[in-house]
């Protein structure tokens, strides 16, 4: 049978990005119509005139949701919305998905009939077509593989590349209550767990539950940039949190930038429960994740366009790569950012 | 905490096709872009004057593939694979890739490496980028999600939908043996897990192992189809097995079928291996699966073309559909045929 390789390199060692940069470093595109291939939100296939947009994400039991207090139609919503997040990102239009489920026996049709009517409902507010896909059992738990498929005019695609020293530095919308209200979640699941008589308290805190439960994509700011004519230079969708993905278009753009402290929008909700957790508000805020808000540069000449733009904040600004990624602090001081975005490998240890 | 539905009906007394029938029944698609959704070996989306295919497959530890006998960089090769018979079979050329991973802390870096040596050699050989994907930690064993995207002219894209009465039932080449390989594979495990100082004895079956480990796709059927103008009227990959796969052409064609015995290729070693296991050679190539080649039917015009093909087998043709799906035995009696392929939910239960 297999004899197994005597040397063992955990993982870890490599963390998740730069697992994929070495498992992926020997892979040269050859075909003319990869316009972009691994390392933005989204392949880019050339098709002629337009683009077609390729997001894939994996999403397994125990390491991206607990059903212990993930309700399966909200889970059938997130899956998809995560990976629409991920084709507005680009400034595409979503219009396909495909869902591959693998599942134990533990999960009746009942279960998957709630599954798929979050799905449905994600599929019928963001008008996207459910096109193929894949259900087969596993030994263990849920895993949900959804891959969406956008389409966009090929001058519009924006990718993680194009920011520019002076671009302004923009946000969609507010951060840290998804990560808040996972918070949360979990605290109740561990209450209960050591009392399974307890009721949980959800601390009639709805908007950040909804913020990890039910997250939106942002398909209207892609509308907006449409109907104002708006390209941003450079966009991302925030999933691993604002630090961290800034760092991804200051990487791939090869530039600097700053954030505003003061400038960074959080809820009232999301910073009284940070302090009611002891954490630091903007620390939540720069890195929980999941807020599926597009952080976005234009350049200046745009600058009155986004201030006519509903919920968008303008948080910092593009500057020499020699300048690094920094947080100018409400004290005036300026401080080196560091990504904490999530790492499933292992939670603990930072992302570089 | 969620209050888990009270109903439970297991997901076998649906079948695997049945099951996904019944969770999408109410996704109608809306775009226009959206050729074909559900329901065939890849979904088609309109791109103008060309369409982009896109299929996708989930396969799990403990499932799908079994690690003890499953050399890893065969495990990825063959991943790549499967998904790219599925572009093939919709007459396109497979160009893209997307890979995501999710697995538990057992696998090494170079574990991963081995994985990714396969994927990069399918990639090579067919000629296809790798462009995006993802890299998860999973709780248990190793999931693996492959996207493959396609391209063809829309009127070059064959359905399985498009048999007509009078058309040739044709096969790319023998069957039966990737099913043996398994067979011989999982008996030598068993033998080993019962003592493990045997040595395996793989009896030198070279080529029913290589069609279990390393399967090829048949990318050089579909160049010849387009150097020989020839296009036909329907197409289907053998996954599940020739009679199973057969039955999703003539539903979807909403025609019948007969398949004479004695003209399905069977090869010796795979006839030898059969009767060894006290199988019937003709249903282990009926209902093994795994095999991936094309089966497709052809208008009777073509039929010259056809004859000048090289390893191509004319095994039947296509009926009204009230004389149903059968099997013309050598001894000249008429069955009508059954299909047995993979039910991943209830193996000893047939699909229906």
């Amino acid at each position: 049978m297999e004899e197994f390789n005597t040397k063992f390199t955990d993982v870890n060692t490599l963390g998740e990005f730069g697992l994929i940069d070495h498992l992926t470093k020997d892979f040269i595109p050859q075909h003319k119509s990869t316009v972009k291939g691994i390392g933005d939100d989204a392949a880019v296939i050339d098709c002629g005139d337009s683009c077609v947009l390729v997001s894939t994400d994996l999403l397994v039991e125990g390491i991206h949701f607990d059903l212990m207090y993930t309700p399966l139609k909200h889970l059938g919503y997130k899956s998809v919305i995560v990976n629409l997040s991920d084709i507005y990102a680009m400034n595409a239009q979503a219009e396909q998905i495909t869902v591959s489920i693998a599942l134990s026996s533990k999960f009746s049709v009942e279960a998957l009939e709630e599954l798929y009517k979050g799905i449905h409902e994600a599929c019928r507010i963001y008008n996207v077509d459910l096109v193929g896909g894949d259900t087969t059992s596993s030994p263990k738990g849920l895993t949900i593989s959804i891959t969406a498929i956008g389409k966009a005019k090929k001058d519009k695609v924006v990718y993680r590349s194009g920011a520019k020293k002076g671009d302004i530095v923009c946000i969609s919308g507010d951060l840290g209550a998804a990560y808040l209200g996972l918070q949360i979640l979990e605290r109740e699941k561990q209450l209960y767990l050591n009392n399974p008589g307890i009721q949980p308290d959800l601390e009639n805190q709805k908007y950040l539950l909804e913020r990890q439960l039910k997250p939106e994509a942002r398909k209207d700011i892609i509308d907006y940039f449409l109907k104002s004519e708006l390209k941003p230079s450079a966009m991302i969708d925030i999933s691993d949190g604002l630090a961290s993905d800034l760092m991804h278009i200051c990487k791939e753009s090869n530039v600097g930038a700053y954030l505003e402290e003061g400038k960074i929008p959080i809820k009232q909700e999301a910073q009284l429960m940070a302090i009611k957790f002891q954490l630091d508000p903007v620390t939540t805020a720069l890195n929980g994740g999941e807020d599926y808000e597009l952080l976005f540069t234009v350049d200046e000449k745009d600058l009155e366009k986004i201030r006519l733009m509903p919920s968008v904040y303008i948080i910092g600004e593009i500057t020499d790569r020699k300048d690094g990624i920094t947080l100018h602090t409400t004290g005036g001081n300026i401080h080196p950012l560091k990504a904490q975005g999530w790492n499933h490998f292992n939670p603990a240890e930072e992302n570089n």
